[in-house]
Order: C-alpha cells, then structure tokens, then sequence
C-alpha cells in the first residue's frame, strides 16, 4: 500500500513529497485516513538531524487526526469512520509497570509515532506528514470534539498532552496560582489548560508584545520576565510553574517565584544546559525541579475528553504541505499563533520526486 | 547572667574560651543548663565567615542537648530536672502560615540558634558551645533517650531532623529501595534512619574503606560512585535519594539511579554550583531534584521519639572545648566517625581571654 508523504532524505535537505508505504492492517490495527497533522518543534530538531540517530526517509508529524477507513478483526472499540487521534507514541512493551499503568509514555521500549524501531518498512516509523496511518488499537484516541474542529484538536496530542499531563500529575486545580513560562505551541496549550482546570493563571513571557494575546489565551496576570519589578511581585506565590521554554535560561528567577514546597516542571529539553539551579533556593523553601514527558494513553484520552467538554483546542495556522520548510523557518522566528496544521488534503496533487 | 562559652572575635580566628550573658528567663521560657553540643559543618562556616554576614563574637552549635534548670511561669510542658534538646530554630514568628503548620524551618522570620536577630545582647543569637542557653518552650524538644546516651543524641538535633525530615516528607518506608549519598554526620544518620523506617537501603561513598562501616550502619547495600559497573546495576531502581554532600558533584550519575517519579533531595548547599543537571534525565522519567531544610520543631519531636523508640544515636568522637580548632581540622579532612560532640563540663574550668 503506497502512499503520499512528506519528508526528508537527509538532516541537511529540505522536506519534499515522497512515496512511503503502510504495512497491511493486522487484526488489533485501526487504518486511519489522516486529515491534519500538526507541527511540532520536535520535527524539525528529528528531521534535520538535531537529534541523534535520525533515520532516513525521515516522515514527521504526531499530532494526528482524522477518520478511521478500516479496522482488524479484533478492534472492537473503533469503527470505520470514527473521527480518531495518534500522538507521539504507536506502540510500547506493553507488560511493564509503566505499561501496566497506562504510562507507556515512560516505558523504556515506547516506540515513537516517527523514527521508533518497527518491523514495517524501512525498519523505522513514519509519522503524520502522510495521507495514512496504520497504528495498533491500544494507541488509537478517540476525538468527542465537533468535526468542523478538528484540525485545531490536532496539536492537543502532543502540546496539549504534554502540558495536561504535568497539570494534572502536580493536581492544579482551584484556589491554586500556576505559572506557566513561554507562550508558544506548548505554552498557549498551558494557559488555556490550567485555567479550564480552575487555577488562577500567570503566564511569563520575554515579550511585552504578548500581553495582550496571553490574557486572551485565559491567563490572569502576564508577567514580562525581564521586568524585575514585575517578577518580585510574585516571589513566593506559585504553587506550580509549567516551564514549556527549552531555549537554555537562568532557572533560578523562576524558582523564587514558587512557595514553599512548590514544584517547576520542565517540559522541554536544552540543546546545552541551563545554568545551573541554585541549590540553596530548593533548599529554603522545600521547592523542587521536575520534567515531564508528554503523557500516558489513558490520561491523553482523558485530556481529548476534557478539552471536547470545555471546548479547547490549539490556535492554529493551517498550511499545505508545500510550505512545510517555510513553516520551519517561521517557527524558529516564534513567527507563529501558536501551531501550524498540515492539511493532508494537499499532499494528493504532490508527485514524489525520488 | 555571665556564662563561659567558646568562640571566635573574626573569622580568620581561632576559637577561644569567651564570657557571655543570657537573658533572664521571661514567662515563657526554659533555662537549661547544656550537657553536651554537637559540632556541625555549619559551624565551622558561620564561624569561619564562609557564609555572608557573620556576626562577632561568635558561638556556633545548635545541636543542644541538657537539662532544665529553670521555667518561666507559664510553662507547662517542662520543669526543672528534664532533659531536652535545642536545635537549629529558637523562635520564628509564630503566625504565618508555615508556623501554623509546624514548619518554623520554612518561616521567612526563623531565628537560627547562632548568628540569628534577637533583641538579646549582644543583639544575635549566640549558640550551644556554652554553659547555658534560654529558649522559648516553642523551641524546645523533650529528649526520651536514656541519660548515658544523651552525648550521642545532640546530633540528632540538627544532623538527625535534617534527614529524617525529607526521608518523611518523600514517604520513605517498607518497599522503597532508598540511596544515601555521603557518609559523614548527615549521611550516617540518614542511613540509620532509613533503615530503621524499614526502606532498603543504599548507600553511597566514594571511598571504597567505607564499605564495612556503612554496612553497619544499617545500609543494604554499599556502592562506591566512581565504580561504574556498581552504578549502572542501580539504574531505575531507587525510589528516593538523600544527597547529603555539600562538595559540588555531578547529579545525573544519581539521576539515572531514580525510577520513574523518583525525587534526588539535597540538604546541602554547595558553596558553588553543581554542575548544571542534565534537563532530559528528569523528563524521560519525571524525576525531580529537590531540597530540604533541616525540619519543623513538631517533627523534630516527632524523629527524637521514634529515635528513642528504635535506640537511635549517633556515632560520635567526645571532645572537650579546647579541642574545637583542631576538631574543625579533622572534619574538613573527614577524619571523625562521624560527629563530634563538646562535653560542656569541659568550658568551666576555661577562663575567658579577653
Ligand atoms: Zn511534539
Ligand atoms: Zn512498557
Ligand atoms: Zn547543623
Ligand atoms: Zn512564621
């Protein structure tokens, strides 16, 4: 079964159209007709080779969405046409703790939507930026949200998982005052999350540009990081901070921001370290530093169902596939509100050059 | 009241025999007549002017343990002849929310034993390296330990709580396979105390002659750090860590030893950075890195009971005041198993000279 895609053959070339195939469904696999993917900064480090071991043909994409076209005999909780979601994770050991717990997220043999080994051809996944997708029904969410939103849910199954799972792990909720650092692809998920949670919400950001956007997004306060004054008037106050920024920075400012016993979970990881974090304000104040990675199966349907309920989803700007390497560009520039979608329509009048 | 004590004039002085008053005990508060001090590093700091804003002449000590003599008219929980401890706290300010909760480590306004704010003469707090002391009754812990083991229990004041404390807070019990990192005073008391909380225990030191003394300590198990396969064979496994080295040292060696939603507290605080954690070893398995403060005066009551309860003490070198210079020397070269503790009756017979 061959089908469209866009990728890349190389770390130093640009993405261009390319014919991959998907292995035939076997019986616990759901066939998904792939409607939008969205694009997430961890696609571009992976496809031009940012990261270590990237594999080639390099597909990106994990934030899927769209409609079952097919389901193997033993699916019973999908049916054809079916409007459904894969993020970041197709398949896991499946008999581990974390496994066994519904946090395949931290299992040590997590297969990743693209570059994770696979016995299809070419031996590696091939995420979203595709027309099709064949995944095992363990790894298939089910998307509640109106059709006519769906590609703004796209970018929920890995920004929106990766902010919600921390909320919800360090239990904001109510009466709590939660920081959340950076208003990007994860950021803007963040602000909108926490305060739909009931959290009296501050957003930080480098940019008094972002004001306004931030407070539309449902944050409370805006705090301009670079502002001391403005910083001093939260010491102390935070019982969480969702840090989403991975560019390195000073950690510390922010920890004086944390009560006692407060926790910073980072979400994204530096190319080079931050500086390093002064021991003597965990110390004082009981405070720790945390990360977090995306988010388990269960917990990203319970995250698809909240943000149906609340009615969530991500800003987006759609693109076709065509204008994936200028998106790159402009996302590097921050030059996006706040995630860019692929329509997959466009990637049919697309010849494969190779 | 002109009492003997022992301290220093300025940081690059030696200690010396000094005479110093305490105030007159008002209705709150209980004289006691110091039977013996521990000697702690932060001490050897505060005294040594390596901390900022060393106030002189200094007492250090605030691992305090003796008997009443006298009590104020409203106290009730002491009378003279019972024997208590004083630890690392006498007052905070006793109304905000930490103090509600028994946290007086955490409180903004803490008063430390030695160096702290008082209206006292001569206007700081001057420390147990001296005949008496007068607290608050807040302040002060009733010691259930035999009387012949009452040298051995004034580490526990400051050494003892500082581990007991997050050995707690991080719910460290029967099932949970827990590191110690360092064994000196913090680490030879957070060893015994894990044990005797039922965890299995860990330790680290990275010196192989400590093996045997660990181990009889209470550790399960010995590692030494710079022994890479003695590493790798812990990796996720540990539920918790107590990091009790002050010495700036790489944390993602220890990292990797955590499970999944394991937590590294460090109690700790070194005079310059660690070096900067690696970001990715806490995402990939939400790991934290934490720190704690010595502990609240309701715990510390709480870990001298369950001391006396299980026949807890330190392992302690008497010495007698004159000794406290050379004693700051051997500590420095980690030459004491593993605490010393000042025998009071030995200030006495000093004359102050100056
Ligand atoms: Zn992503
Ligand atoms: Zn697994
Ligand atoms: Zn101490
Ligand atoms: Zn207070």
């Amino acid at each position: 079964m061959s089908i469209k895609a866009y990728g890349a053959h190389a770390g130093n070339r640009p993405l261009e159209a390319l014919e991959i195939t998907r292995r035939i469904p076997g019986s616990h696999d759901v066939q998904i007709d792939i409607a939008y993917c969205g694009v997430c900064h961890s696609d571009l480090h992976q496809v031009r080779s940012e990261w270590e071991g990237t594999l080639y043909p390099c597909v990106p994409g994990h934030e899927i969405v769209g409609r079952v076209r097919a389901v193997g005999e033993y699916v019973s909780r999908f049916k054809p046409g079916d409007l459904v979601g894969v993020g970041c994770i197709v398949d896991s050991c499946r008999h581990c703790a974390d496994c066994d717990q519904g946090l395949e997220n931290y299992c040590d043999h997590m297969v990743g939507t693209y570059n994770g080994a696979t016995p299809d051809a070419p031996g590696h996944t091939l995420g979203g930026y595709s027309e099709q997708i064949v995944v095992h029904e363990r790894y298939v969410l089910r998307v509640n949200h109106p059709e006519d939103q769906l590609a703004a849910v796209a970018p929920l199954l890995c920004a929106g998982i990766t902010t919600y799972s921390p909320l919800r792990h360090w239990k904001v909720g109510p009466g709590h005052k939660v920081g959340v650092v950076g208003i990007g692809g994860l950021g803007h998920m963040g602000i909108k999350l926490a305060h739909a949670m009931g959290a009296h919400v501050v957003a930080f950001t480098t940019s008094d540009d972002k004001r306004e956007a931030a407070l539309s997004l449902g944050a409370d306060e805006v705090v301009v990081s670079r502002n001391a004054d403005e910083m001093e008037k939260q010491a102390n106050s935070l019982d969480f901070i969702l840090n989403t920024v991975a560019a390195p920075h000073a950690l510390d400012a922010f920890f004086a921001l944390l009560k006692r016993d407060g926790t910073m979970a980072l979400v994204g990881a530096p190319a080079s370290p931050h500086p390093s974090p002064d021991v003597f304000s965990l110390i004082m104040k009981r405070r720790s530093l945390a990360g977090s990675l995306i988010g388990g199966i269960p917990e990203t349907q319970e995250m698809l169902d909240f943000c149906a309920k609340h009615s969530i989803v991500a800003d987006i700007e759609m693109i076709s596939a065509d204008d994936i390497n200028q998106a790159y560009e402009r996302m590097l520039k921050g030059d996006v509100k706040y995630r860019f979608v692929i329509d997959s329509k466009t990637l049919k009048g697309n010849e494969a050059k190779v």
